[in-house]
């Protein structure tokens, strides 16, 4: 079972680049925008793995860009869960004009979880369990 | 042929995060970076081209992430020419550690020649002709 | 009569830096939102000026700092327009936690309008009355 | 006697809006690389103050624009310390084109020196002597 967790942002003017459209970097920061939501939807939070002394590093991050997003637009980002391992999760992007629905652009981002140190080490169960959802 | 430029940038404070580390999507702004870099190398400039009515944006783009890079460091980003096509132009990026060498993350862009309305339209042939360099 | 519009936003990882709160040039972002967000609840966009063929260049900004804000903080930014002329708006701002009250920061800018050559120029009429308000 | 150093940079596409000039709050960023670099140059390193266990957070910043910066300008950043004192450090900076000398931006910001939970201390007294320079 694939879970997918939709939010909305506003395009900033600060998002935008002298061809008139989003510099492409930042649809990057939706996707953190849209996984942060996606755990914090499912009751778990960031900020909180954090603070238990654990992190998310992305390893690989992927963007195919379709059409460009305009500031002041409304953007929909769809963030699915499409893995959990014991070190590692996967997560799916599209992201889209609210308003009309056009695709934007699709990302994929594999993140491995670190501790303090920046070492790999496995994710702690209550948080893993909580990512993989009810079966 | 390959062609290869390298040029090297210091790493901001901006660009961290609260990992103590430099933010993932800032790698795209230095890939930004190399390939301006690049294109002037050769003889050309991406601000000229755009003077001309012309743009490359951005249709994909890949980051594997394999070291952190950290506040003040050197960092040297190697940029490839590894395609050239009538409306698109591919890149592939090293960047490391300019210090100790070792290897922070590898990129990929394809970008696609565009007119002023954001429309696919063929490289002016002078500026293929330079990307393509001597044979 | 002061007119004061309120908007909030969440903390983004892509905001903060390696001292572990937000980076303070984010700050001046959060006013961009807030002034943005001004006009539109007035029933203005800051994009249909734009179309229209002005703009709002930013001549003056200062911020003061007074507490940090941290990733995944809700922070409420009110925003106060403090003066209008023919040719520049002012805006003054209060940032603060939206959860505790605790009152993170305050800014002022001035903005001056231009054309599209970036010439300072009158505002629009009936952009300076709507801003101006009820009498 | 007041020092000054003066550093230089390119403008990235990233740091331009879709007005085609940079982006207000930019300047701040250029700002914290001028006094990196002019902490450098007197044989200090931020990067090892905070290695100390100390930090510089910013208190207030001001920034006059003056005329717009554009992509792929060279920028000179001329930074010069005008105040220590035992909690605090005050830089002023000019930007200006390197190529032109027209002067884009002035700029301001108060420093304040804190400990690693983020109270204000006295800065090492080595550290300070360095700013203070020779007399």
């Amino acid at each position: 079972m694939a879970l997918t967790h939709s939010t909305e942002l506003r395009v900033r003017y600060a998002e935008t680049d002298r061809m008139g459209i989003v510099y492409y970097a930042n649809y990057l920061v939706w996707c953190e925008v849209g996984r942060v939501e996606f755990m914090r939807a499912l009751g778990g939070s960031y900020a909180d793995l954090e603070a238990q002394g654990y992190g998310l590093a992305v390893a690989e991050a992927t963007v195919r860009y379709l059409a460009p997003a305009r500031f002041d637009d409304s953007v929909r980002v769809e963030t699915t869960l499409v893995g959990v391992r014991s070190r590692a999760v996967i997560f799916e992007y599209v992201i889209s004009n609210a308003d009309t629905g056009t695709r934007l652009a699709t990302a994929h981002t594999a993140l491995v979880s670190i501790d303090r140190t920046g070492r790999p080490t496995a994710l702690p169960a209550a948080f893993r369990e909580l990512l993989e959802g009810p079966r």
